[in-house]
């Protein structure tokens, strides 16, 4: 008969500031040739994805296509300095780059010097708020963002981001700070569409999707290995941007229209300050603390379900710290906000990556591209990273969640709608916060509904069952009532008011018995309601009993006047007290 | 062997707006000439002390003194008639008029007739909104305040109160928005105490302290009957009022610099419209919400209390229709905010009070003061006013619910102390404010940790408790995890991390069982979770086990994939789990 000994599984916290943790003295120490070759492999293949990403996400936040480059180098080092999770692939992302846009784009015009230093700025600010958050242990915060609340508001980016692309897809200006007006400017701007553009954004779309979807599988049934397969098809969208620039370059196709990169700078990240403005900072406040928010959860989602795979897990505070860290360094290295990527992380999980260190040589792979690489970017068509961009949102948008939410619960289903809604139509800043002030207030609404079932005794045994759901034993002199959930300040009334019920609906009670087994907390608020609850019965004749009240809280409501004066008994079981108040029922 | 047939004893609330009720009809069908005697010996003490009461309220509020008067009559009726509660009385009360003053003084000059047409505007829009609270069904949104919040904001209140009244019991004038700035303004102020005043005002409180205290007991020592020796109590203010009246008139005091109430118009209530500006609403809105839930809350607690004595029931969503009508009614003729106030209501009920109706007949005796009374109290003393409010709101702080809150809680006493000094320091709305905010993140910090017990079970019995707290049989193999509250997206990332916390401190682990026995509801966020947690396990090769799901969950999960690809089983009892997965440790 093994019995192991008691342990504090509990992880017990402190509750003060921490220093953070150095997770690279951990695994670092154990660092060998093997995990060097993994490492390198699967930096890689990330290096390959992230260029073009990088680029692309840099635009989509309304920046220079160099600034995704500067973002991928140092956030990646720090990340494997501080963070815990082994394969996350930080760098920029397309949501967090569509809330930069969101938040920049109020106060400085796309493509300035001012814009870029704003964005700087915010990443800064993220990166403070993040690792505040991280050192005051608030990873909790970010449970508040439901789910339902992050997926409509993740389809309705991804819809925003994909829609906001097809104006350089389409080779044409349109602006719109929503999804309407959006839609709006591009059905006008249609008659200007510049149809060599639009016909090679398209056919890079449809091969980047092809790609995606059949390439694989395609080369498998040609009998290429698996990894090999797999390498192929993770460069497809490197082939689509050289075989793109080559076209553009050898038949002059910018000459006749089509936009290109253009001259992207050579060199290492320059080293940049925010700027330090409180009225800027003020502005910046809210949209900063939401980036952070944002990437924070889609960081720790992605790096909890790859460790999980393995059996690691990672930490969320020091994630926090971790993610801070990465967008410190990314505005000390002319940046801007970054976080875990889901799609990266993925890849760089598959490919094998053991360590943080393969964020290192992702990060010397982006160095070296951005020092050699920039000028063989010159012919590259925007529409082409357009259609970078489309391919990776388009998967961001998940029908099929509506139905299932619809299916599940009603209230989810609420706030998925409304979130997405007010996201498409008044932009992510006002989606997100109506989503998470709609899920509270629904959270509120049914946290001061305490679930309260009557019980009564289940025939020859020593059981209480719900007397609307089971034929149960009761007596017209006594109402047991099971609350099933701790008791506090909002809860409790609910309480008072359905003893209140009881007594009013019961002319002949004589005891209410409250069965306290679910209840794990009782708060200031909740033990003036039992006392009053106890004060009224007695005064109308009416005996409370308790039962099966659980140590911590016996503990609590002994420093306290309600057991002293109380007009009833305290029993350890529900049948104890059956056995007692109303032997009759029993026989 | 009685057995009750299953009915719904859950009240099935009604989620659409409702119409409010009539209970008039319900107990004016039954009035008889009973109910007549006693409710009309009710409302003579309650006319009695409302008089003096309602002078000093408006004083307190910053309003010329008979609009207390009109503030007690439209109020009484129409609480008569939308009223749940038989015995609350209804009008100014101390804490309803410091917030009127708050609020209005910041937009006109106290006494002017625009100060009193805001005031009338704050009584419309808080009767706007109590109507609308109760007509939605929001009651609720009371439970938000918590006890310790009410504690530290009423107690805070009286203490600004009493406070403020010592300017008039010293004959100087001082000013201050916080109860710093009047405490100082009071004592650079006191060479300037006007020594009549001050010694008639300390006397009547002495006297008014001694009338609470001692009188009815000397009285009955006296050989007084009790309904006589209570009566005679309870008019100690009146007398108190009418001798410094006489004494002032007699001695020509008002000409020796004691300040009078002086002419009070003769006559009904003024007919009266709020300020239809939307400038003014906008910036009332806060206040107005505000008073109108401290009323509110106010009102409830006495309310039910009362009712519980005579086992009858008020309506919480009603009392708000109620209230909001007496409160439109107020606006609509010259009155201020009011509520249900405890002192009074305790006194109706004591006296006899059976019906709304005694209500009404306070409102009778008012008019006929406010008809032919106003001309005799040209002669109060002001300073004995103040020495009224002294003495009633001096009961409002509790000294005692520091100490109790600091053994119960500490938590609540965080909540207590912080209202209580934002509230003396930065006024009633912030510190009302503060206190809400503070103890809803509270609430929610603690709502994002659910109780999660690792157990096992029970030698010789089928019972499983937590491995911490008692000795247990447990497997290496297996993990039994119960979660004592239910899932939603606030809590679910917490089960996460304890999982995977459990998986990565358990190497030889094959099984986790999680027990909800105490689970009510899954939310879509919980459902995510658990499907993640799944999915984890799974490809570490970790089965994953439900037991004791309530069949409300039960019929939610099937309708999900959770259980369909369960790599595991679901089993109707934890000790079913065990049989099968680690039958060794039963032997």
């Amino acid at each position: 008969m093994p019995d192991r000994p008691m342990k504090p599984v509990t992880r017990l916290r402190n509750w003060l500031p921490v220093l953070p943790t150095l997770p690279i003295l951990d695994w670092g120490s154990r660092y060998n040739r093997e995990t060097l070759t993994n490492d390198l492999l699967a930096a890689l293949i990330v290096t390959v994805m992230l260029i073009p990403q990088g680029l692309a996400y840099a635009m989509l936040a309304g920046l220079p296509p160099e600034v995704g480059l500067y973002a991928s180098v140092a956030p990646l080092i720090f990340y494997a300095v501080f963070g815990t999770s082994r394969v996350l692939a930080v760098g920029p992302v397309a949501v967090v780059s569509l809330m930069t846009a969101a938040a920049i784009g109020q106060h400085a015009a796309a493509g300035s010097p001012q814009y870029w230093a704003f964005a700087i700025t915010l990443a800064f600010m993220s990166g403070l708020i993040l690792m505040l958050m991280g050192l005051m242990r608030l990873g909790f915060l970010a449970n508040f963002l439901s789910h339902p609340v992050i997926s409509g508001f993740i389809s309705a980016s991804g819809l925003l981001i994909a829609t906001s692309q097809l104006k350089t897809l389409m080779g044409v200006k349109a602006e719109g700070h929503s999804f309407l007006e959006l839609v709006i400017a591009l059905v006008e701007q249609a008659p200007n569409t510049h149809l060599l553009t639009l016909t090679m954004g398209v056919t890079a779309t449809a091969f980047l999707f092809w790609v995606r979807k059949r390439l694989k599988p395609l080369l498998l049934r040609r009998g290429l290995g698996d990894k090999a397969a797999d390498v192929i098809a993770k460069a497809g969208p490197v082939g689509a941007i050289a075989a793109t620039t080559l076209l553009t370059w050898g038949l002059g196709w910018d000459t006749q229209g089509v936009k290109i990169v253009g001259s992207v700078p050579q060199g290492l990240p320059p080293l940049t300050l925010p700027v330090w403005d409180l009225v800027l900072w003020k502005d910046l406040a809210v949209p900063a603390l939401l980036i952070s928010v944002v990437g924070f959860v889609e960081s720790v989602s992605v790096g909890q379900t790859l460790a999980a795979k393995r059996r690691q897990r990672i930490e969320p505070d020091q994630e926090l710290v971790a993610l801070g860290a990465s967008n410190l360094s990314a505005a000390l290295t002319g940046g801007f906000p970054v976080t875990g990527g889901f799609a990266r992380s993925v890849v760089n999980f598959e490919a094998g990556a053991q360590t943080p260190a393969a964020g290192v040589y992702t990060a010397v792979g982006i160095t070296l591209a951005s020092l050699f690489l920039t000028p063989a970017l010159y012919y590259l068509p925007q529409a082409v990273l357009a259609a970078t961009i489309i391919v990776a949102v388009l998967s961001l948008i998940d029908l099929k969640i509506f139905r299932q939410t619809w299916e599940f619960s009603k209230t989810d289903f609420i706030a998925l709608t409304t979130t997405l809604l007010a996201t498409l139509l008044k932009g992510v800043e006002t989606g997100l916060v109506t989503g998470v002030a709609l899920s509270l207030a629904l959270f509120l609404f049914r946290a001061s509904r305490p679930h309260i079932a009557a019980v009564g005794l289940v025939p020859g045994t020593e059981y209480f069952r719900n007397v609307l759901r089971h034929q149960v034993l009761v007596s017209p002199k006594l109402v047991c009532l099971r609350i099933d959930a701790s008791l506090f300040f909002a809860n409790s009334r609910g309480v008072e008011d359905r003893i209140n019920a009881e007594v009013a609906s019961h002319p002949g009670l004589e005891h209410v018995l409250l069965q306290f087994s679910a209840i794990n907390d009782v708060d200031a608020s909740a033990l003036e309601s039992l006392e009053a609850v106890a004060s009224r019965l007695k005064e109308s004749g009416i005996a409370l009993h308790f039962s099966e009240i659980k140590g911590p809280v016996m503990d609590k409501l002994k420093t306290t006047q309600l057991l002293r004066h109380l007009h009833g008994q305290v029993f350890l079981t529900n049948y104890q007290a059956i056995q007692t108040l109303t032997p009759e029922i029993i026989q």
